[in-house]
C-alpha cells in the first residue's frame, strides 16, 4: 500500500496549502492512508477540534502531535472522543487522549499509527523506546495483521531519532521524524526493511524562521527588547512530507520518497 | 564561481570517500573551491595534522570544525601555523587558531570563510550573532572584494540556523550548516540572495547512528550497561555537500544544490 | 562598612515581609547599605516601578535582577531612567538599563554592584566571566576607591557559581548567587578576602515550590493537564539574606553570615 | 530514632574526613543509622568495592550513588552481590543493582531507603515521581512497619527537589538532595511531616569548585585549552550533613538540623 505523511502543519499557510494539495495528491499518488502532524496548525502553537475536522474532511486519516499539543485547552476534551488524533505515546500516565491508534484505510487496509517524543534537548518524559517497545509489532507489521506500520517520532536530536529508526527497524513500514521543521535528505530503507527519515519537513512558509515570521524570531535571538510575539509567516507554503510503498507480504517498505511542492524549496515529487 | 561545501567528515569511511571522489568532483562539477567540515575525521573525533595534510592533497581548499575541533591535542599547535583550518569565530579570546580566512583558489579568486558555532542546546559560547556581524562584509561580497563568501554554521537548532541564515543574508555567497550529520533538504537561496541549507550533512556510513557504531549508540540510548564506546562505523560513506554557484557581479549565489553521493542515501547530484 | 544582600523577592508574601523588617534590620544590624534582588517580586515574575519605589523607600539601596527582569514591559523604559536598577551586565550589547553602578552610601561610603547572569541551564548570553573582568577592581576594591563591592551571580550551576567566586577572590568585597531560591549553608570567606555564598535564597513563602503555589507547581512536575498556571505562595515569607563586614583598609570582608527571619525556615541571626 | 545523611564524599579529602569523623559522630550525636552519598568518593568520579568497604567500616549503613554511580565499571557486578549500595531507583529497567533498600540498624529499627535522581538538566531518566510513589509507604513510616524512610533524591534544580519534597510529605521521615555539593539552608519539616533539606552538601574540600581543583575547573569555564582534567581539590574537607530525629509512633519527623564540620565552612552542630 502507499502512504504519505505530512510534517508540522504552521498556521495558516501551512493548513491552506494542505488543504488546497491533498486531494489531488491523494488522487495523483494514488495514496492509500494520509497522515500528518499538526502540532503547529493553528497560529502556530497547537490545534483545535475545527482544524482537526477541515483535516480530515481533505482526505487526512490521522493527525499526529507533539510538544505543542496542548497548546489549545479545548483540545483536551475533544481528544477522548477522537481516535483520529494523536498525542505521544510516552506522555506520563494519566495524560488525556491516545499514542497509539489502529486505523482502517478506505480500501480496507489496515494501519498502526504510534506518535513518540524524543527526550533529548527536550523537555522530561517517559522513555519513548519502551513505549515504541510496547507499541510495535513483536515482527514484521503482517504477522501483526496490519498492513502499515508508521512512527512519527516528534524529536529534536538526529542522534536519537537514528536510535528509534534502528530500535524499530523490521517492525514498522516507516519510521519519520518531526518537530525540526526542516525536511532532511536521508530518507532510505533501513537494514531491515523499515523506511526512514529524520524529518519529514513542515507544512508552512519556509522563507521565516521554522515557520515563524523571520523579524520576530531573529529579533529574540539577537535579544532584542521587548521580545516580540512569535506569529507565523504568511507566505506560500511548502507541503513537506514522505512517501513509502510497501510490500503487501511483509507491511516492510520496497520504496521511501521525500515530497516537497510549492513555496521557496526545490520541488521534489516522488518517480513512480 | 562554484564551491563545493562537505559537511562533517566521520573516520575512516568518510575520509576514503573524500579522498576518493574529491579530484573526480573537482573535476566532474567544474569546482573552483572546496570547502569540508573535519571535526569528526579521526576516529570521530577530531582531526589531526596528518589528516589534514591527506585532505588537502586531494583538493581541499579549506578545513572548518566545530564542538569536536580539540578532541586531538595536537591540533592546538598545529592549527596556529596553518592558516586553512578553521575553528569556529566565537570561541573565547584567547583561544588558538582563527576562524575566519581569506584564501585565494587557484584559478584566483578571492574567498572568505567564516566558521561559527550556534548556541541552543550547545555549550556557552561567545554570541555568533556578533562574530558574524564582524566577520561578514557589510555588503554583498563582491563590495568587500570577495568572489565567495562561506559560513559554516556549526549547529544544533533549525531555529537558530534559520536564524544566522537571515541574519547573513545578502552579506554571505552560501550559508550552511553542519554538526546534526543529517542533510536537509531545504537548500535554497534566501531573499537577498544568499544560499542557504540547514545542514550539509556527514560525509559518513548512515547505516549508524550519525556516523558512529549503530549497536553501541543505541546501546547508550537503551540504558545498557556497562556503556559501550563509541567508534566510527566502517561500511560504505556517503559524501554528502552542497554545491553553489554565484554571479560574478555580486558574489551571490545563483544556484545551491545538494550533492549525496555513494553509501546507503539516495543519490543527489547537481544539475547544470 | 556592613552590607546585606537579600536574595529574590517573590510576591507579596515576599515584598510584604521585607518592606515589613527593612527599617528595623538596617537599625539593629548597622547596616550601611542594601541590595536586594528583585526579579519576583511583582507575582513572581519581574518587579514594577511601583514596587521598586516601595522597596527604596523602606531603605533598599540597590535592586539587582535576572532572567524574569523584564518579564514586566513597563520597566524597559523606567530601568534607563532608575540607575538603582540593575540588570544582568552580561546581557547582549544594546538592552536597555545598566548592569553595574557605583552608588554613595547615606554614610558616605562607596558602594559597586555588579550583577551578572550564568549560563549554565540557562539561556545563551554574553560570557559573565568577561562582563566581571572589566566590571571589578584590578585590585582590592579600596585601591579602586570603592568601600564595597557586591557581585550578584544570578545563576543555577554551583559549580559556574563558584568558579565566579574564585574568579573575583580578591577584587569583591562579596559574592553572592541568586536565582535558585534556596539559601546555601556555605557562607565564607575565600583565599584571597571575598565573602562568598553560593545562593543567598529568596524572600518568600518556603511552604511553596521555590515560592510559587505548591500544588499548581507539582503538578506540572507530575505532567497533569491542562496546565495550572503558577501564582505566589501566600503564607508568611522567610526574608533571606547575606550580612557582610569589611575591613575599611581593603574593602574585602572580616565576616559573612547569613540572615534567615520569619517564616518556615530555621532562624539565622547574624552574631556580633 | 536518629538517622545521619551525609552529602557526595568527593576524593580523598571527603573520604579521609568521613572515615576520621564518623565513629565519634556516631557516639556523641547518639546515631541509630548512617546514609551517605558516594557517587564522587573515588577521585571525584564513581566509587570502588574496596573505599565501599572501607565506609561500612567506619559506620556507614547504607550508600547511595547518582549520575556517577557507574563511573568505575567494576561497580557493575560489585553492586548485585551488595545490597547496602543502591543506585537511583528510576533508571531504566534492566539496570543492575537495586534503588531501594529495608535494612535493618543494630539496634533492631527498620529504615527504608530510596535512592531517585531528578531530571531537569540532567538526563533522561524514568519518572521519578513514579518511581517514589512505587517506593514510598502509603501512608506514615510506622504504619508500613518502618522506623524511618530517607529519600535521597539526586538533582540539579531546586523546583524539582522541593517537588519530590512535598510528593512524599508524610510519607517519609526525611527527603534530602545531592549533587550539587554544596549544603542548602533551608532543612525543616514540611506541612505533613517529613524533614527537607534540598541539598546535604558535600563531604569535601570547599576551597575547590564543588569539590574539584579550582584552577583546573576555573580553566574550563574560561574556555582555556587545552582543557586541564579535573582532580579533587585535597584540603582539609568539611563534612556536611542532615541529622534527624523521629517520633517512634509515626516514623515522621520531629527535628531536622544540618551538620558541618571541618574545613572552610562555617561549623554547624545540632542543638540537642
Ligand atoms: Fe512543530
Ligand atoms: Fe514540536
Ligand atoms: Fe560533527
Ligand atoms: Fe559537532
Ligand atoms: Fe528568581
Ligand atoms: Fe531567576
Ligand atoms: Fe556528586
Ligand atoms: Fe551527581
Amino acid at each position: 500500500m502507499k502512504v504519505l505523511f505530512l510534517g508540522d502543519i504552521v498556521g495558516r499557510a501551512g493548513r491552506d496549502a494542505v488543504v488546497a494539495e491533498l486531494p489531488r495528491l491523494r488522487d495523483q499518488l494514488g495514496l492509500d492512508f494520509v497522515v500528518v502532524n499538526g502540532e503547529n496548525a493553528a497560529h502556530g502553537f497547537g490545534i483545535s477540534p475545527k482544524i482537526c475536522d477541515e483535516l480530515f474532511e481533505v482526505g487526512v486519516d490521522v493527525i499526529t502531535g507533539g510538544n505543542h499539543s496542548w497548546d489549545r485547552a479545548e483540545i483536551l476534551t475533544y481528544i477522548d472522543e477522537e481516535p483520529r488524533l494523536l498525542r505521544p505515546a510516552n506522555f506520563p500516565p494519566g495524560t488525556p487522549g491516545k499514542g497509539t491508534g489502529v486505523y482502517e484505510s478506505r480500501g480496507g487496509h489496515r494501519v498502526l499509527v504510534i506518535n513518540v517524543m524524543c527526550r533529548l534537548f527536550m523537555e522530561s518524559l517517559d522513555n519513548p523506546f519502551e513505549a515504541l517497545d510496547r507499541a510495535l509489532p513483536e515482527g514484521v507489521p503482517f504477522d501483526a495483521g496490519m498492513d502499515f506500520v508508521l512512527v512519527d517520532m516528534h524529536g529534536e536530536a538526529t542522534s536519537e531519532k537514528y536510535g528509534i529508526g534502528h530500535f524499530s527497524d523490521g517492525r514498522a513500514s516507516l519510521v519519520v521524524g518531526t518537530h525540526t521543521h526542516v525536511p532532511t535528505g536521508d530518507a532510505h530503507i533501513l537494514e531491515n526493511g523499515t523506511a526512514y527519515q529524520t524529518d519529514a519537513g513542515m507544512c508552512g512558509d519556509y522563507d521565516s524562521i521554522i515557520g515563524m515570521d523571520k523579524d520576530a524570531a531573529l529579533s529574540r535571538f539577537l535579544g532584542h527588547l521587548p521580545k516580540p510575539r512569535l506569529s507565523p509567516a504568511e507566505g506560500e507554503a511548502t507541503v513537506c512530507g514522505t512517501v513509502v510503498e510497501t510490500d503487501p507480504k511483509t507491511g516492510l517498505a520496497v520504496s521511501v520518497q521525500p515530497l516537497r511542492i510549492g513555496g521557496k524549496l526545490a520541488r521534489a515529487w516522488p518517480s513512480a
